[in-house]
């Protein structure tokens, strides 16, 4: 599958140093890493081993490159799980709603094994806010989950989250509410291996 | 408050014609009428009088500029019904999330009469998708309203929608049904005559 890099991003806001991290796989086009140092300091950032200034943002065709990616891993960890993919992207239209005109929302894909049918949500969460990332992925889950309920009521529904953005983000006491509350079914997986790591039903 | 302009816009999708029409308020720098034709025939969209190619997207700067208009008109709305603005933004920190750092998310305001107390979530739907616009306010207003009840439990949460969004879109069969089971309380505004048109509670 081609080369790819590690990233870890750090943000400085409100003297609080955050951190993040996110492990992005993409094919070889000279990037090499990019480092953040831990702890209380200012965050130190490289690219090809470059020092940058306060931050170090994703280009666009980086993120289509890297979205592309985490969506091949999650259906290859799946397949390795003997999913069958039957739709790549699935698509829906409930009340003259479709859902695959739905620019900038991810795409669905389905998959089937044994008598069991679900559909998955798979997000990247690149962006420099993991909590406008999860209001996106959450308003797309229930809104995907309510028009599956109306055309294939069977089908369960799952997001896909990146296993370090589930460590970093997830585990935090508001997301983990919101997770409960809203019943969100999770599938963590791990890109670079291209494994899941865990179900959350 | 200055000039504005109206706005038409109109997507092609798969051969079918997909209009939207959002009014937009700018300060006056030169732009007049975006038009577009109604019906079967191919779109025609005009800027400034010019006839434009087949798309005539917002730029940046523009997007921001009506972002601040739309804000300021449904305070404007709000106090013309005797509600007082107490805070603008309206910061919320729960479980150790900080809503106020939340990136790219639209921040709410506060308002208050006699006894009551409401938040607003204020949406433009300015971008070329309505349906993903409404994921991210659908995924805002729940992870808002859940960080409500925790800190702030009186405090009734409205998404506000402007009206010719709400004419266009949030009609439709699919968004209705998601607006009734998620329980969105809505305030519809007309963001020229800085009017509230409607309070769906």
């Amino acid at each position: 599958m081609g080369s790819f890099y590690s990233h870890w991003r750090i943000r400085v806001v409100n003297e609080l140093s955050v951190e993040e991290a996110a492990i992005v796989l993409l094919p070889d086009h000279g990037c090499s890493i990019i480092a953040g140092d831990r702890g209380d300091s200012p965050p130190i950032l490289r690219r090809n081993g470059q020092r940058q200034s306060s931050s170090c943002k994703f280009r666009e065709t980086e993120v289509m490159a890297a979205k592309d990616r985490f969506h091949a891993a999650v259906r290859i960890a799946l397949e390795k799980e003997q999913w069958k993919i039957t739709d790549d992207p699935l698509r829906l239209e409930v009340g003259g709603t479709k859902f695959e005109i739905d620019l900038g929302a991810e795409q669905l894909l389905a998959a089937e094994r044994d008598q069991e049918k679900i559909a998955v949500e798979i997000k990247t969460f690149l962006s420099d806010s993991p909590l406008t990332d999860y209001h996106a992925a959450l308003g797309q889950f229930l809104n995907y989950r309510l028009a599956l309920e109306i055309s294939d009521p069977t089908r369960l529904l799952y997001l896909a989250v990146p296993m370090v953005t589930y460590e970093v983000f997830f585990k935090r006491e508001f997301a983990q509410l919101s997770l409960e509350r809203y019943q969100i079914k999770q599938i963590i997986y791990d890109p670079i291996q291209e494994v899941i790591v865990q179900w959350i039903p």
